[in-house]
């Protein structure tokens, strides 16, 4: 059992409802990485549905969660389809919506039509050891996520401010050695620095909105390599747009956020 | 009163609950399309949300919806912030939910933070003008809602195939003359061809599975110029990018959807 299974567990409580423990490995800063929370209800969602992979997943931080603390996951059937199902999901702490997700499940290798290809190549990277970790002191904040999630950032971004432009990319594992599933892409997605930090340096916090990440095939074991871009920062709104491939270079994962550029 | 506003219009039935008519005259073959079903939505959104914006809106299209029949929306707030109201709501037709919308809300006039800026240009294209009408026998399928958005296609892009690549730009407004709205652009986004027509020529049914779109400004008066692109497809699942501009060239949308490429 992974350390990402082992800290998503859920205890069934009831009709469409989870009980869960909200750990405070995976946080940066204060609080949970908002894609661990959406770990979580991906768990329950996936329990409910009758295809294994998320394909389409959006989540909205509506509140930072709390590491250390318990939480309820309540999720809903929208339509269960024959290709698809659709469900809707909430994780609440103390009373209050953390996270919403709504979601689609497929089965990613149940191929449907077969009408061409088109693909995004993976960006040119050195080798995992010959890119730093991302590092724990960014703006002063912690990471503890760095002790669960292995993050090594491309040598040329790995500074604040020093790429010059707005991109960050590199290598994510899960520590533990546990090869990477579709839901794991999806807290991937959410654990790259922002990719603002290339051009304009440490820019103070930048609180995700929503998140949608389409996961396009199951990844291969080993390394997964992401790259974000911003190309549309518009009075402290951010649009991100992020792409993650697997160890055999196929694309595995797409992603997109509405992010806010808080004044520092 | 614009045609979109009439033909959106919506009957208080309860809390967070409204009828609705959904007219024929939207309609993409014998279906309404998608967006159109979404802005009806977000009316109902709005009369909930202290801001006025809708600024991230994802859209699941559970079941083709039913044109020149009722619809009960139902819509509940997810939280009520000082600069964000998220909400959630569906539109059921028949006791079938069609759509499912989450949404945050914004005010898009109310900058937040100014430090630095990006922004994507639009594409070059010949005046409206100049660029021929969607044509209503793609495919030879009926596509009422040419009477009420103007969409005026690429002159070399505009024959399925032509193209030769996967890519459809154009301008788009509402034909009754009716400036655009934060809201328009969410329809506008659902309204040009697929641009994988431009490629592979016409390629039957292309049904979106999940569409986000974030509203970067309000929309001077005017046409607004759209641009869609797809550069991943993998076994008939398609993720489509699209952006839409102002007629002063500011960008206002961008979007995203997964979509199904089904065997013709």
């Amino acid at each position: 059992m992974s350390e990402l299974d082992r800290e998503t567990a859920l205890e069934p409580d009831g009709d469409g409802r989870w009980r869960a423990t909200v750990s405070d490995r995976w946080n940066i800063g204060d609080n949970p990485n908002g894609g661990y929370l959406v770990a979580i209800v991906l768990g329950a969602m996936r329990t409910l549905s009758a295809h294994p992979d998320p394909v389409s997943v959006t989540s909205h931080f509506l509140r930072p969660g709390v590491g250390g603390a318990p939480a309820v996951v309540t999720a809903e059937v929208l339509r269960a389809g024959r290709t698809l199902t659709t469900l809707r999901a909430e994780l609440s702490q103390g009373g209050s919506t953390r996270v919403a997700v709504v979601a689609a499940f497929s089965d990613l290798d149940a191929a449907t039509g077969a009408t061409g290809s088109l693909t995004i190549d993976p960006p040119s990277l050195p080798s995992p050891d010959r890119c730093p970790r991302r590092s724990g002191d960014e703006q002063g904040v912690a990471l503890p996520i760095l002790d669960v999630l292995d993050i090594r950032i491309h040598p040329d971004q790995a500074e604040a401010g020093r790429a010059g432009r707005p991109e960050v990319s590199g290598w994510i594992r899960l520590r533990d050695g546990s090869p990477p599933d579709a839901r794991a892409l999806v807290l991937f997605a959410d654990a790259f620095p922002p990719s603002l930090f290339g051009s304009l340096g440490p820019v103070g916090w930048v609180p995700t909105v929503e998140l949608t990440v389409q996961v396009r095939r199951r990844p291969a074991s080993g390394w997964v390599l992401g790259r974000s871009t911003t190309d549309d920062l518009d009075r402290g709104r951010m649009v991100e747009d992020g792409a993650l491939w697997d160890s055999t270079g196929a694309l595995v994962a797409r992603s997109r956020q509405l992010g806010l550029l808080l004044p520092r």
